[in-house]
Order: structure tokens, then sequence, then C-alpha cells
């Protein structure tokens, strides 16, 4: 930040838009000024938290036995078309179809997800029951959507990519891995990156194309729009027919495997991490995925040489010490303290030390927390003090995501109540419903006319909540089978 | 490797081309049925030492101050033509075009390096001879190039990359950043891989497109032709001023930046390790690069359950014990021993353990080195002896690499010497050269006619080989400058 430039001037709570975009640029996580629509460059500062992300996720799912392996970015046309409900996604694909200056003697796509490049290849793999389970993935890999309108790190032509495939010999091991798949979601998105979420079984209407079921994750961003942080797919047996990877059985008759498939999306959780975490000032990190953990700012004097030199030494000793443990950045630029400050905290590094002239006298720092209070510290109690400041940091973020979250779910039990409370409210709201299954379908799209964009989310999972007996569907007034949470999206 | 899939059947030295194809395949690095030429799939296997080359270069340089960012995959064609030389890139270029199922209103191009993404980008970053140096590197993505013919890791039309890019205010600063990717070739290509190399000068009529100096380490494949590890470009002002990347040094004057950038061939260091150390078994690994470094096999008895039961027992002890320091796989698949010796030997596993009854009685372990003997070891001594021979593996490795490249460099004086020597030998020749600058092409030209491909490589760097002051060019006779080498290349 030179000195002319500017902190966040947008309030997050009144101007979200603004405020996001703001902090995408100004925080230097990514370059929206690529010049192609939809494409972003991902910075340093940025990019070190996706790489947090995509670690936490490597290392969860390598946990769970699954092999990282690569495919091509490219498919070939034949085989995006096989499953004829996942061929679905083909308006969407983009094409490459010209070299140097020829068109091609055959065009490949590339494929928004990984289905279609992968499970030919696991047709060739695979052959029996002893081959499998197979648990495959591919990380740090970007992918290609031709999207109308786009986001940073919620919605572009090319985003950031992670993807599982596994194969099972039964069902019920399918369904094991799902179980995996929604714990990795627990302590990667909810317990490391202090991201809240509701797990939903989503209706059948709006799964995945060509799975059995879909189940996702969602948080909610600060606008009111659910942004979906995952999906996990019961993909049955639909792809192996399609793509005929077919298996001896420990009778030696063939027999279709079961898939399912995971895909984190890395963006989403980025943006969720800035969404529900930041404020007014920018960006709110938690401690371990912070890139400079702890700033060591001096307060010098040019009228005072002799003690500011002084004040650098003590800077850099204290760098020195604490870099062994931390990601440590000493901030000896020649602009002014405040300036620092504000850089700082727009950019969300958790821990600043402050030493100036009085805090030398007194063999001490000054030690002031992204989310919370500014207090003189000794320096031979500082590192148990960083220590008990940085759970307490930790905390708060935690407490103040899930009060924000808890703050917005509320209840309707008429369309009308919906109506009304959806002009206002930015979030969730549970709702009596006939049925998530394929008949469900039409409640759902009156519902979204009458609220202007209101879709049904799903059905908690993996513990549904109960209907009451009495309750009957907002929307057709039959029988209510389920509760179900509905919010607008993105 | 099922019961009737067999392990490497051509020699290594008579038939290379067929033994490198059956390693890629058969120890399960890639696979090249994918549908599509050009692009192969990285299996797990294959891809567990991809990575281990991908972190080896993160480390270095890390540690010399870049800064991971990611860049889209895609660039705007107006950027890349704006270097005029480095548009000559474009005949190989890959286009995205159409998406769905309609053409593009801006298509966009799939670059296979990164200057023309990068670039315009980093003119709007910097401003002022404060902000540089600059250091950012792009690690784990893979580019586009329309090649013709592909090998796996070789040449393909998707290959996996790594690259830097970096800006200074001096020419100086850029030279020394120049030494510095020299040293993290040594550190990680020659001493982590254990791959010999020779550092290059190329001549100016085959370097980087833009460039003004570019540096390369090659290695020679056994087929004898020249294997590019690696390339460190200089690229001084040239880029600066066609993206306008401008800054005000410190008299507040505007000024072009100097620039470089470094690309080490992630498949080309995959290339050599199959290559160099391979043997007519399959691949040979250096120790830390191996995803499995000790496997342990059982020999049991069908006819003895319970002599069995204790081997298997004492198996799983060592397992366990083992895979607190190095990655094990304990093999107790239903296949005979010696089949699992030829599959783990294919795929490199430095380290075998083998348990039968006799070892069992004697509380020992047959102890088998993928390079080297096979001898028995008390299991409390297991600890240390693993240790020294995981040094005499390396150790042999590393001999057998300098040994096999040393024995592959010739000395020319005149061309129908180089001619004759060139119809057998499969490696480099030392010859006299008139000039890298643009007069030496000719000889260039007029020495790969003669010789059926053979090409000037470069000149030794950092330090240059002296021609003594009688010598003249092999093939114009003027007064050499230069001890060039000379090799054919894919």
């Amino acid at each position: 930040m030179s000195k002319n430039q500017k902190g966040i001037t947008a309030p997050k709570d009144q101007d979200f838009s603004e405020w996001y975009t703001q902090v995408v640029q100004k925080a230097e996580l990514a370059d929206i000024r690529f010049g192609l629509a939809g494409f972003i460059v991902h910075r340093p500062w940025g990019f070190f938290i996706i790489k947090k992300i995509y670690e936490a996720l490597e290392k969860e799912v390598e946990s769970q036995g699954h092999q990282a392996f690569l495919f091509p970015r490219a498919v070939k046309e034949e085989h995006l078309t096989k499953e004829a409900e996942h061929a679905g996604f083909i308006p969407e694909v983009l094409w490459v179809s010209e070299a140097g200056t020829k068109k091609m003697d055959e065009r490949f796509a590339l494929p928004p997800t990984g289905e279609a490049q992968i499970y030919p290849t696991y047709a060739m793999w695979f052959r029996s029951h002893r081959d499998l389970p197979f648990k495959g993935y591919q990380t740090r890999i970007s992918v290609f959507r031709n999207e109308m309108t786009t986001r940073p790190f919620l919605r572009g032509r090319e985003f950031l990519f992670f993807e599982t495939h596994d194969v099972f010999n039964t069902h019920k091991e399918a369904l094991d891995q799902i179980q995996l798949d929604f714990e990795t979601c627990e302590k990667v998105i909810r317990q490391k990156f202090k991201i809240p979420f509701f797990y939903f079984k989503r209706p059948v209407w709006d799964k995945f194309m060509g799975a059995d079921n879909t189940f996702t994750p969602d948080t909610l961003m600060p606008d009111g729009k659910r942004n979906q942080l995952a999906s996990t797919h019961d993909l049955g047996q639909n792809f192996a027919k399609a793509y005929d990877i077919k298996i001896k059985n420990k009778d030696e008759k063939e027999q279709f495997p079961y898939q399912t498939c995971f895909g984190p999306g890395i963006w989403r959780i980025m943006a969720a991490i800035i969404g529900v975490h930041g404020d007014d000032q920018g960006l709110v990190l938690p401690f371990d995925i912070a890139p400079t953990q702890i700033v060591i700012i001096p307060i010098t004097f040019a009228k005072k040489p002799e003690l500011s030199k002084k004040i650098i030494q003590k800077c850099k000793e204290l760098e020195k010490k604490l870099s062994k443990d931390y990601r440590v950045k000493f901030d000896d630029r020649d602009f002014s303290p405040g300036l620092k400050y504000n850089e700082w905290e727009m950019k969300g590094v958790p821990l600043r030390v402050e030493i100036g002239p009085r805090d030398l006298e007194k063999d001490s720092v000054m030690l002031a927390l992204r989310v919370g209070e500014k207090s003189p510290v000794k320096i031979k109690s500082l590192d148990s003090k960083i220590k008990s400041k940085i759970k307490e940091l930790d905390k708060s973020i935690e407490n103040n995501a899930k009060h924000y979250m808890d703050d917005r779910v509320r209840d309707a039990k008429y369309l009308s109540e919906l109506t009304k409370i959806m002009k206002k409210h930015r979030g969730f709201v549970r709702v009596p419903w006939c049925s998530i299954e394929k008949d469900g379908e039409k409640c759902d799209d009156k519902m979204r006319e009458e609220t202007q964009g209101a879709r049904v989310c799903g059905t908690l999972y993996p513990k549904e909540e109960k209907v009451s007996k009495s309750s009957t569907c907002i929307v057709c007034k039959k029988a209510a089978k389920h509760i179900v949470y509905v919010a607008k999206s993105y």
C-alpha cells in the first residue's frame, strides 16, 4: 500500500459486493485486471492461503488411502457424452479447436470436472474385485467452465479444483466414503478454517448430473447468498455402466462397481474465509493460514537517530527469535507506523508487535491482535503471551463465525411468511416441504418465483430434522415429509 | 503386476526406445492410452516422483526469496505477439475458440510459457525501484504446445511446468540470479536426483525467443540424445520494453528493469531419472524419491500354516517399526515371492526385506538392494544396516550415472572425424568452433547435414573451456574461438 492508497472504503454490512471486490484487490489476494473476463491472477498473498486449503485437504484424503494422480486437462469429445445425464455439462464446455493458424483434425474439450477424463481409464485399470477399493485424487489443478457472470473465488471461467474419484465393490463401502467426505469437511472447513456450514442432502432436481445423490456443505455469504463449499456424490453404478467399468467379483461374475466423487471448492472456501471472517478493515485470518502471522513495526523518530537505531536493533532481535516458530515480517519501510498498521490489518495479519521508545525503556512491546485489544507485554513473557493470544484470536474468529451463522436461520410455515422474510432476511429459512424427489420440483419453481430466487438447499445430513406430523408443505399444502432449508444462491 | 504380466522384455542398451516405453507403462509411471495424441495420465507411482521434483525446486527457489503465485492458463491474443521474436511461438500455440456449441467472441490461447501471461500484469505491479527486486514463480502447472511427435516425459502436447519470473533494477542483479539458477540445478538435479549434466551457454541461434542469453543443463539419454533439463534466460530489457514494464529509479527517472526467467523441465528431469538410472529390470530410484522405500515380503508355505502365521506376524511388526522412518509396504498378496520381487524391482523400490522360516529361526531377515547384493541381517542391527545401505545405494546410483556420462564424451578436430564418430557414438563430442554468435549458425547447419543431426549445444558455463591458439573451426576452418559440445537431440 503506497502512501496515497486508501484502505477498504466500503462497509461490509451495507455494501458487501463492493467491500468484497476491494478486499480481493487491495489485500492482494487476486488481480482482476488480467484482461480476459472470468480469469484472475492469484497473487502471492492470496495464493499462500489457497495452498493452505489444498494442503489441509491433501492431508485428509491421503490419510483415507487416496493416491494422487494427474489426468490431462483435456478430454476426448466422445468421452464427454457417454453418461447421458452428465452430458448436460456440454453447453458450459470450452473447446480447443485451433493450433497455430490451423483448425485441428480432432478438437478436444477442457471439461469442468474429471469424470469423462478419468473413467475411460478406470475401465482399463480395474479387472477384479481385488483391484478395489481404489481411491484416487487430483489436486492443484485448474478447470474451465464457460460462465457468463463471474466473481473472484466464487465463479470463474477458470477456477481451482480438487477432486477424489473412488471405486468400490459394494454400495455400502461407497456410502462409508460419503461419510468420510463429510468428516473431511468437518475437519478442514469447520475446524481448521472456522467456516460454519450446514451439510445438506440435495433435492434430486438439483443433484450433480449423473449422480444418484449429492451432498454439500453450504455456508452463507454476508449478502445472504448460499455458498456451496464442496460436493460429494454417490454415483451408484451409473458412470460404471456408461464408461464400461467392470470387475469380476468373488464369484468370478462380471459386475459394475460403485463410485463416489468428492469435490471441495477451493475457491468457494477461499471466498468464505474472506466473506465470513472479514470486517470493515479487511481480511481476518485464522492464525495458521496467515501468510505473515506476526508483523513487527518500529516506532522511530527522525530527530532521535541513536534511539531509533536501538529500536531497530531490538526489532531485529525479536524477528530472529520469533521466526523460529512463526512466519514473521519486520516492516522497516519508510512509511508512518499508522499506515503500516492499516496495511497489515487489511491483509489480515493476526498479530502485530510495536516497539517504540517507551517500550524499549520498559523492556516491553505493544502486542496488538487483528481481532481484539492491544496491550503492553514484557519481552521476557512475550513467548507465552503470543501462544495464549493465538488461541484467543482463533477462538474469537470461530465464535464470531458461529454467531453470524446462527443468527441467519429463520423459520416459516407459510409461503406468504417466507416471501415476507426473504425481502429483508440474508440467510437460510427452515420450511416444511412435501418431497425432495422429482415431484417436489414444481413447488421449488413456484417458491423461487414468489420469493425472487429462494430455492431448496436440501435436508440436513447425516441426521435429518424431524418434521411434525401436522406440518404441510409451504407451497402445495400437501403433508410435509421434510424440513428443508431455503436460500438464495450465487 | 498380475501373474501373467511380464516384466521389462527389452534390453536397455540395445533397444532403449522400447525399454523406455515399457518402463513408463509397466512401472505405472504414466498411462499412454488416454486416447488423445500427446496427452498422458500421470499414475500415482510416477506422480509421487514428480511431486518430489516439484518440492525440491519449490524449496530452493523459496529460499532465494521467490513467492508463489498462479496466473491463468489462458492468454489474450494481443499479449502473445508483443515481443516480436517471442511471437515465434505462435505456430505451436493452441487456441480455445468455441464454448458449448458456439464460436467465442474473443478466443484465447493456451501458451507454452508464461511471459505473455505474466508481463502485462507486471507492468501494473511495479512502479518504483523500491518494488524491486521481485521474484515470483508458479509451480505444478501444465502447459500446452502443439507438438507433432510426442513421447512420455520428453515431449507432449500437454506437459508439466514450473517457472520463475524475476525483475531487477540492474543487469548485475539479473546475472546474479542466473548464477543462483545454476546452483538450483546443481543442488536439485545433480545432488538430489543424481543426474549428471553439462551446463551450457547456448549459441545465439538456439536461445529462447526474446532472450539475450540462454543457459541450460543438458544430460544424455541412453540413445545418445541430449536431454535439456532446464533453461535459464537473461531477458535483458527486451520484454520490459515490449510489455511496457517501467519503474522510476533512484533519480526519479523512468527506466526499464532487467528480467530473468528459469524453467526446469519437470518432465525432462523425470525422463532423465528413468533413462539414466534405470536398468534391464526397470526403474532405479534414489532412496529419497522412491514412493515405497522398503518393501517387506513374507516367504510362507501353504503346508505350514502355523509357521506362516508367525512369519506374517514378524513382517507386520517390522512394517510398524520401519514405517516410523520410511515409506514401507508389506506385500502380503497371494502371489509367489519371486513374482513380487520382480514387480517391486521393476518399480524401483530401493530396499527389500524378505522373511522366511530360516530367517525367523535366526531372528534375522534377508536385506536386498535394488542395486547391489542381498545379505542376511540380524533384526537387532537392521536399523543401522538400513541406514548404511541407503548411503551405499545412493552412492552407487550416483557413481553409475557419473561413469555413464564421463564415458560419453569424445573429442574431434575435423568434420570427417566427427561424422565418423557420430555414426556410432551415443553422446557428446567436444569440437573447436568459430563463433557462437549469429555468424556461427551456418557452420552448425552444415555440421547437422554432414552428421545427420548433430548440433551445437553450447560452451560450458559459468567456466568456459579454453581453446588452444592454433585450433580451427571444425567446419569453416577459421580460427576457433570456443570449444563447443555437439550432440543430437530430441
